[in-house]
């Protein structure tokens, strides 16, 4: 995208606080064709998307410079929805320089973040609007929407930090959420026995 | 303060996104008998400690590691007042590491920020509901409050950055916001001449 932000001498951005959207600038989305083998339904994702693709989710990045002085930050919005069971998410990533850190800030909607390092240790966070969650270094993280309205957060984390979707694209995390009698859960990922 | 959140595991906290306080933590005030010497008319400031000291700002600080993966977050609440005609405002500060960022995101209320680098280069941005500021690299920054509400803004910054009050407590900034037939404006700041 054009970087019409002028990151050496400071920029104002408007989002609005409901839809999380600003006027000034385009999303990058992801659409549930995009998300092949994330869900544990696969087969139940892949008719989903021959009906209608969904919109999962949508998040901005303004072209930060790739430097460890500057900070991306902006909204992403997970869309309400299941395959089969399992709720909406984000794919999530790992931070390419591992030991960095990310800042999300609830606005709208409720939801987890799930997160796991490299050595197996699961944390989930719940995430509603006010609520802020820290996301510390070393730990892939990911957004579920385990609610009936988008899940709307802001984000801050360092401009050199870098996406690494490793083992994320392969087996996915070793916990996946599921909507069981009515309210979310969190189980083993069979993929990872 | 006692850090109370695991920066190694990641944590939770909410704000409120009105007043812009936490249950979970306390903040660090700043009274106006803390600001000497930081606004034009020093004997104003004087008297009006003298009768009762006011509250002009209040922040987190939430005890982050001083490590370049991390990064501190929290809310700065900049109350409504004037000394003489000068709107309140923060300290404000470069970063120790001069060429760290930091974002900012207006929550309530109506200001500016104010920023400026080592060679007089100043930046003025607009701070409202909704629209987050990017404080480049190797810039000073002052939050200032010219409504009449709170102005409740929410910041991350990198752990390591530090602050460096430099020629801010000698002189103050380069420009000054006043409230002039009801409006603010920028003047030239005459310490600075």
């Amino acid at each position: 995208m054009v970087n019409q932000f002028d990151w050496q001498k400071g920029f104002g951005i408007d989002f609005d606080f409901s839809s999380g959207m600003s006027p000034q600038a385009e999303t990058t989305r992801r659409y549930l064709s995009q998300m092949k083998g994330m869900y544990l339904e696969e087969e139940v994702r892949a008719e989903m998307c021959r009906e209608k693709d969904p919109l999962v989710y949508e998040f901005y990045e303004l072209g930060v410079p790739e430097c460890g002085g500057d900070l991306a930050f902006g909204t992403t919005i997970v869309y309400p929805g299941k395959v089969n069971n399992e709720f909406y998410m984000t794919k999530g990533h790992f931070h390419t320089i591992l030991d960095t850190a990310e800042v999300y800030w609830g606005l709208q909607g409720t939801g987890y973040m799930l997160m796991e390092n490299m050595d197996g240790d699961v944390q989930i966070q719940l995430i509603e609007p006010g609520r802020a969650v820290y996301v510390p270094k070393g730990y892939a993280h990911r957004s579920i929407n385990s609610g009936d309205t988008p899940l709307v957060m802001f984000f801050v984390f360092r401009g050199d930090a870098g996406h690494n979707y490793g083992t994320i694209e392969v087996k996915g995390y070793r916990k996946i959420c599921l909507e069981e009698n009515g309210k979310p859960v969190f189980v083993d990922n069979p993929r990872w026995k």
